[in-house]
């Protein structure tokens, strides 16, 4: 049982119809003039950007934009923004999207004060400051709409770090469902794989914390039944809603309490998307978090011997693992490495990648052996 | 499926040897003229009172001391409190104790500002401001150390009301489980009984919110285990540390999101113990819920057999209702308001003084005859 502090400031604003509360919650703040990050454009075709707009426009807060953030959002387009919100001279950033129009949303509010961006992500400088950041979320995944994280590629050197500051929560987040009824079937399902990998990345690390155990067995069954829901019936407004407030209990410090987190297995996912950029990050754990619980189950037998029972229904690890791949299938997702394109032979050079500095983890110091055979076996 | 809004501003530092930096906490936040307040003087025995003092003379705090809150906290000791505290100008106030104590010194700030506080609880009068509330917790049950709820009695006019402001969260909690070491049993159970209510209450308000059922079943079933844990080693700290966790997001935002509440049960608890000031809290609690659940299983009767499934494995409301009391009575607590000492000809004048405005609730605009009607089978 570890010691813990949580104090969380985001404002989450939960439901249906909440996007249109966007320009009053920035103006209650006292922002006027904003950075709208975005990604690809399914903003304009599902009414999101529009409500959103309106919502701004009627609140009498202005904005430029910035379109174009992709999944595994990288560096250069997070500079790309800095230069405009120094430009704009905004007072608030606006993310209006997933992890990746947020993560870039927060790396640009603590990048206005930076001279060099990525070395606060390289941990040689802390952040000391950032612009207020907000979130209309659109995709249910990382958690990012109320944590401290923010996820940014450095595409040249392949490189791949999360990294958390006080200055990262929101300082207000949307979550509409209904936002995501027109999402695509993928996009869903990692999104789903992703909260339930932020779960176990904890889970594994618990011994005698019996309330959150149990809490995080609730949100990894849940989070199978929303999911479920889904495949059948896309549009069903209460399995979104589910799947959405598991998915922000799943990395908003609820999750978490009382235990350390171990976090390899995010790690690991982090250097196949760095060398694989069309890997997307669900897709990539749910091929490692499987072999991850295979390879770690000697660490701590009685937690790796709970999840089976009480999530999957499962006599052993083993065929826990098993029906969490065969979950994995029927949601059409790949359950190997090789599925997603990864050469085997880059496997060393992906192991090697991870500084020792990032092996420590709570259950294991890793050797280079470890994470090579961890992939392996996701291979 | 509700719209919610999650803002929960209460710093919690959560375990073992947290009380020592309360000192620290409460410097950090410019703190440094305080009233101090506390119950019986349990807390000089167990060596709460010593550490926290030392820790608040070292970061070079001051402050007054109102001791003799007791169970059911009153308005006269919330007034002496008020009095005591414009006297010294202190610009905070800590609670020591359980409930009781963190409620009355939620009254005690607001209470400075106020002519007159009782109509803050009457809702004739808004809270506009209050000074920052800081808490070390002794005893868990009510939630009090993170949330915005406070109860407080009027003794003459025999009214118990709960009020929420925002100004009523607590700046910083801390919860160190391993000060509830050494607490009677009697106080850990009604403890544990209040939180389990806390989750009913919002619990069997909901129909379609999977994630949030499945989370409340995990927290009623951790509680349910880590009390039973506590019966047979009370000096556990694991189980000290699962519970008051448990009870925590009992009432902090977590359990009841996606859902209204209901809190009828928590009415007339509290008139029970207004008339009967003796009747601990969760002792009336858990005589009135099973009774609440049998005769509102009409009203969704969905919800009702789930929590008998899924947190009694039990096949109708009926045996839910009988496993909970067998473990009420497994804890030696009281099952029916006979054995509290409850005059059945009261029941009556109970249920007509809880006022119209405060028989409306969730799944059911309540009749005099509802009220009674409950009573009588809590009887």
């Amino acid at each position: 049982m570890e010691n813990f502090i949580l104090e969380n400031p985001t404002r989450l604003v939960f439901g249906r119809n909440t996007i249109e509360t966007v320009g009053s919650e920035i103006g209650a703040k006292g922002c006027r003039n904003l950075l709208l990050v975005a990604g690809g454009g399914s903003i304009r075709s599902n009414g999101v950007y529009e409500r959103a707009t309106a919502s701004l426009a009627s609140a009498g807060i202005q904005w430029g934009e910035l379109w174009g953030v992709q999944p595994n959002p990288t560096l250069d387009k997070a500079l790309e923004g800095v230069a405009e919100a120094r430009k704009r001279k905004v007072d608030g950033v606006l993310a209006i999207g997933g992890g990746s129009a947020i993560d870039t949303a927060k790396a640009i509010a603590a990048g206005v004060f930076l001279e060099d961006l990525w070395q606060a992500y390289e941990e040689t400088v802390k952040i000391e400051c950032a612009l207020p950041v907000f979130v209309i979320l659109t995709l249910s995944a990382t958690g990012s709409e109320m944590n401290h994280f923010a996820v940014l590629t450095h595409q040249t050197e392949r490189k791949k770090w999360g990294l958390g500051s006080r200055f990262f929560y929101p300082t207000v987040s949307i979550v509409d469902p209904s936002a995501q009824l027109s999402l695509p079937w993928e996009q869903t399902r990692n999104g789903a794989i992703d909260a339930m990998s932020h779960v176990m990345e904890f889970y594994f690390s618990a011994r005698d914390q019996e309330t959150a155990l149990a809490l995080d067995e609730s949100l990894l069954r849940s989070i199978v039944v929303a999911t479920d829901r889904l495949q059948q019936q896309p549009q069903d407004y209460a399995s979104r809603a589910n799947l959405a407030w598991a998915a922000t209990l799943a990395l908003n410090g609820v999750s978490g309490a009382t235990m350390v987190g171990d976090f390899m297995t995010h790690g690991l996912e982090h250097t196949v998307s760095a060398f694989y950029p069309q890997v997307a990050h669900g897709a990539g754990l749910g091929v490692i978090h499987p072999a991850w619980i295979e390879y770690m189950e000697p660490t701590y037998p009685a937690t790796f011997a709970r999840w089976a029972r009480n999530v999957w229904d499962a006599d052993s690890v083993k065929e826990g693992t098993a029906r969490m791949r065969s979950c994995l299938q029927r949601w059409g997702a790949a359950t190997r490495l090789r599925e997603l394109g990864v050469d085997r032979e880059q496997i060393p050079a992906m192991a090697a990648s991870i500084p020792p500095s990032r092996r420590k983890t709570k259950l294991k110091e890793m050797a280079l052996a470890d994470l090579e055979a961890i992939l392996n076996l996701s291979w």
